[in-house]
């Protein structure tokens, strides 16, 4: 291995097995590489990166996968010709050329760079089979999916385990984009970063159901990863925030074993209440609410007032994503109108 | 010293020399006692009782005071006669008797206790010259115009130290409505409290000004003392706020020192939103904000985005102040349309 190559490239080699001297692991085998994979909404958050090159979070963090909400994404390569500029990626967003210098197009292809030989191009043509109107973050499942038809086009065939791995180098949420259900992504202890991956929670609970508040489609104001660093360094009680999520990381994993819906909705609820109080206390503030994200919570603790089992969680944008169990169906959807609910173990509804 | 005194009458004994076998500190001299005392605004915020029998906080804080908006007193002895039932005080808010089951009396009646002699009752007529609408919390300025009207009452001739020790014990931040401009409520030492008074600063800032965003009128969900309870202990990411607290504490006084305008609105920006982080990461949340809270921060932040000097703070409710420069007084009021504006060192504009 070379002295030179940098720590998620070196990170990449490992994982794939890339190693000098052996069988090329970047040279494609098909024509394309294809792979699909579903949003996820953690019920235990991740906030803030212990090390912000190999994306290691400062805790672990639990999930539940939404089918039929997802990306799906093919990737070809560019024949090269000698001399040839550097390679510039061809991306289709949603059907739509988008241009190299578009925010999205820099951060997919510096990821593609630990995947690229020579001056090779890709061709990524990718779909969301998210609603843009549903406001869930797309690079959760962007990334996995990627990752998907990368271990495609290149046949790598890596146990899910490793491609967990390398879809966290592209966006730490992706890690757990590669299931369906419950996932658990282990925060790790490794220096190198290769025991922080997600792993499958065997276990289902069909009257569980997600539903979906759709508050603002805008661009967040400030990114995942500017956020996270940002309240890493400014924010004094995000101290207290590691303990908290790995308190939070266990109740949550446990109520699930008991299928505690209370202790489920409760703990995800006070997890994702925390995590936004850690952005706000943060400086400059990071603010995601809008007016409505504050009226749809207001909803939520009248209907439990009221005796309605309701809980939400929320990730670094306005939208609600309530928690509740089958039966309160006809309560949630009395209070909250059009709304997407989604039974996560059987599909949506 | 009777040794079956709680702990307030203790204090309150010490506080004005009241002692067995001495003077009796609790006979009316005058037919009527009469206070007046503005209400105050924290720039860096008090939450946390570290004593709750005492009122003694966890953190110092810095207030500036509102002339002209405050509460207005007169108390009187009731006469009593022999074998009457326990005292029933008569108290009028706003020139509206109240029942005696109020929560609003029932509080007032228990701190009127430790001045209170045999069967004797208070007529207690108070106004507050706040606009309801102003969701200014009055319970400060109703306590230290209360302390002031009971001064005058019994003619203790207390220093005014010595009253933002008896005003602290009715409502934390009260201690610091004794004065006009600036004050610092010392968190104080002592287990018996008697150094966790306010003082006032003696600088003028007349450039400087607040704006009362008037969002809710409503009565506050969950009162001060039981939210501030319920962060210590269930907020994990309360930790920090004692130490965060102090930091911001001197941040602001060296502002106010340096007239440092910056300084001062980023510090008590960030200091408020700090604490109303610890209320929303507490179970069961705290979130005071109101759709209407959350557009006015936007409306900051726009505000400050396009070069405007303009920050906030909040108390335990849904409004805003604004902090700001008597310069960008046009662009405030451009933005913000009907909003109060007060200069504290000028008077009311």
């Amino acid at each position: 291995m070379s002295q030179s190559l940098n720590a998620p490239q070196h990170f990449v080699n490992q994982v794939i097995g890339q190693q000098s001297g052996s069988l090329n692991k970047l040279m494609p085998v098909k024509a394309q590489g294809y792979g699909i994979a579903p949003v996820n909404i953690a019920l235990s958050k991740y906030w803030g990166k212990r090390d912000t090159v190999l994306n290691l979070p400062m805790n672990g963090s639990v999930s539940i996968s939404l089918p039929g909400l997802g990306t799906e994404t093919t990737i070809t390569l560019q024949p090269t010709t000698q001399n040839s500029p550097p390679p510039i990626d061809q991306i289709k967003l949603n059907g739509q050329a988008l241009k190299p210098n578009n925010p999205f197009c820099v951060r997919l292809s510096a990821f593609l760079d630990l995947f690229r030989q020579k001056n090779h191009a890709f061709y990524i043509n990718t779909h969301n089979t998210v609603p843009t109107a549903a406001g869930l973050a797309s690079s959760a499942s962007g990334y996995a999916a990627l990752v998907l038809a990368l271990n495609d086009l290149f046949q790598w065939q890596l146990s899910t385990q490793k491609l967990s791995l390398l879809a966290r180098l592209g966006s730490g949420s992706a890690s757990r984009s590669l299931y369906s259900g419950f996932a658990l992504w282990h925060k790790g202890e490794q220096a190198d970063g290769l025991d922080s991956y997600a792993e499958p929670i065997d276990t289902q609970w069909p009257e569980l159901c997600v539903g979906l508040v759709k508050v603002n489609v805008q661009q967040k104001p400030v990114s995942s990863t500017t956020g996270m660093q940002n309240t890493v360094k400014t924010c004094d009680l995000y101290q207290a925030w590691p303990q908290q999520a790995k308190k939070d990381m266990q109740s949550i994993l446990n109520a699930i074993e008991q299928q505690d819906f209370e202790q489920l909705g409760q703990t995800a609820e006070h997890n994702a209440l925390s995590m936004h109080a850690t952005m706000m206390a943060t400086w400059p503030p990071i603010v995601y609410w809008q007016p409505e994200s504050v009226a749809a919570m207001h909803t939520v603790w009248q209907l439990r007032q009221q005796g309605v089992a309701v809980y939400f969680t929320m990730d670094a944008g306005p939208n609600l994503k309530l928690l509740f169990l089958k039966t309160e169906k006809p309560a949630i959807e009395q209070a909250f109108g059009d709304i997407s609910i989604i039974q996560p173990f059987k599909g949506q509804s």
